[in-house]
């Protein structure tokens, strides 16, 4: 299924707390799946023992992924993955990325999207 | 954290049964995920109504993620993104690659490898 595939690496963010917070993060990203419209069918997060979290959304349209690394300039990768299965859904993507980026305020960004 | 994504779409798979079949998708990827030397920390799978499955694997290294369309062409979107948390992952992330189009047997396959 062709779709819109968004992959960043966010460093220096301002918000380290929540790069470390298993709940905290778990809880923010998930308002904001809400917030964009696109169905949340399941997650999974981990915490790595004095690191970071790493953890994933499955939604309806494909999936949203998060690694943090707190310890590696505050950074977490970020994937923001849609399907278009009921209609286009890049906008909902491209607008959930900038609410992410919100939440995270990164110093830099390194990110690229692909159509696949 | 750097790492190499790659990102494909496998299309006319031969091995059409597993991509309805959650507890087989999951067992499957799940072994050559640990014959791959990569590190499993969680797994979230889902199964839609008359409809594919969508999951994923959470490694230390990042994540293995598989949305299967056995409605569309038996074709699956699969994910694979290893970071060098541990040393240079891509000849793992490479060899799965390999295994896991064995397993799904596709007769096209449309892929791009992220360094990011």
């Amino acid at each position: 299924m062709e779709g819109i595939h968004i992959l960043a690496n966010l460093y220096g963010c301002k918000n380290n707390e929540i790069l470390l917070d298993k709940m905290l993060l778990e809880k923010e990203i998930y308002s904001l799946i809400k917030k964009s419209g696109l169905e949340i069918v399941g997650k999974c997060f981990y915490k790595f023992k004095g690191a970071g979290v790493t953890g994933i959304f499955l939604i309806s349209e494909s999936h949203v992924s998060v690694h943090t690394w707190p310890e590696k300039d505050n950074s977490l990768n970020l994937d923001i993955f849609t399907c278009n299965v009921s209609g286009n859904n890049e906008d909902k993507a491209k607008k959930l990325f900038e609410d992410l980026k919100k939440l995270f305020s990164p110093s830099k960004i390194k990110s690229k999207i692909v159509r696949r």
